[in-house]
């Protein structure tokens, strides 16, 4: 069971541009070298936040992104929804039905009880991540880092 | 993110084992047949759940397996567990550290936010799946459903 390696930066992406005074734009280029990542790829990345309405902006030389709503409205389940990371990771194919011991459809009407079990941890997983906003994130982060994201991105904008 | 699909085998073997008067064992060739799945990718399952100590038995020919445990003493956690499922979807590869805007060793003495976030979501899917036993499916299956599995599998017995 893994997550995609970019949902860190899809998180961190979030989380920095949040940390700019409201309003504030900064480029795939910029945020690709804050973090050290390959830019092409992170603007991939970017470009899903942007269709899952979390960032507005364009992926253009002279794109620039900036949160599409308040941090306080952003949860991170959103977040790693955004990179496909947050369906359920258990298949149920209905195997009680399957085989020499498959048992009769008047036998299947409550769903499958191993894939209920399943699905309740995910939901605990989903409410988990969905209590969590990007604003408290960023209310948690010391203030030398918060003030040293914003002096680099900002110093550094178009 | 997705759990191997043998999960779901995984998870219905040992609930059908469970099902079966103590003691008794069943063949990777019975259970293949039971759900109609492939005996040969089924069996190294099995053989996943004889080495993380839930069934124990033997793969050869005449193998049989059996709970290693009480139905009551093996969570849902555990079987997926032994299919490498349990293991935190989100790696931190602590990106806040890496690129230009790498963050100072000395504000990064406590984890990083976003994967204290991500790990508290996993231990929620994990605290939810340990709380629910073998045992307590099995309770919850239909009469028909027990008496079912048990004619089929111990008439078939060697």
């Amino acid at each position: 069971m893994k997550l995609p390696e970019t949902s860190e930066w899809v998180l961190h992406s979030v989380a920095v541009i949040a940390q700019l005074p409201a309003g504030s734009t900064v480029s795939g280029a910029q945020l690709a070298e804050h973090f050290g990542v390959p830019g092409p790829y992170l603007s991939k990345q970017l470009a899903k936040l942007v269709r899952a309405g979390i960032l507005t902006g364009s992926t253009g030389p002279r794109g620039g992104f900036r949160l599409a709503r308040e941090p306080e409205q952003l949860s991170i389940l959103e977040l790693i929804g955004a990179v496909d990371g947050a369906a359920d990771p258990y298949v149920c194919r209905e195997l009680r039905q399957q085989g020499r011991g498959a048992a009769r459809p008047e036998d299947c009407t409550r769903p499958c009880a191993l894939a209920a079990v399943m699905r309740r941890a995910h939901d605990a997983w989903r409410e988990s991540l969905s209590g969590v906003t990007v604003a408290q994130i960023v209310a948690g982060l010391p203030a030398e880092v918060l003030e040293k994201n914003r002096r680099l991105l900002l110093q550094s904008a178009r």
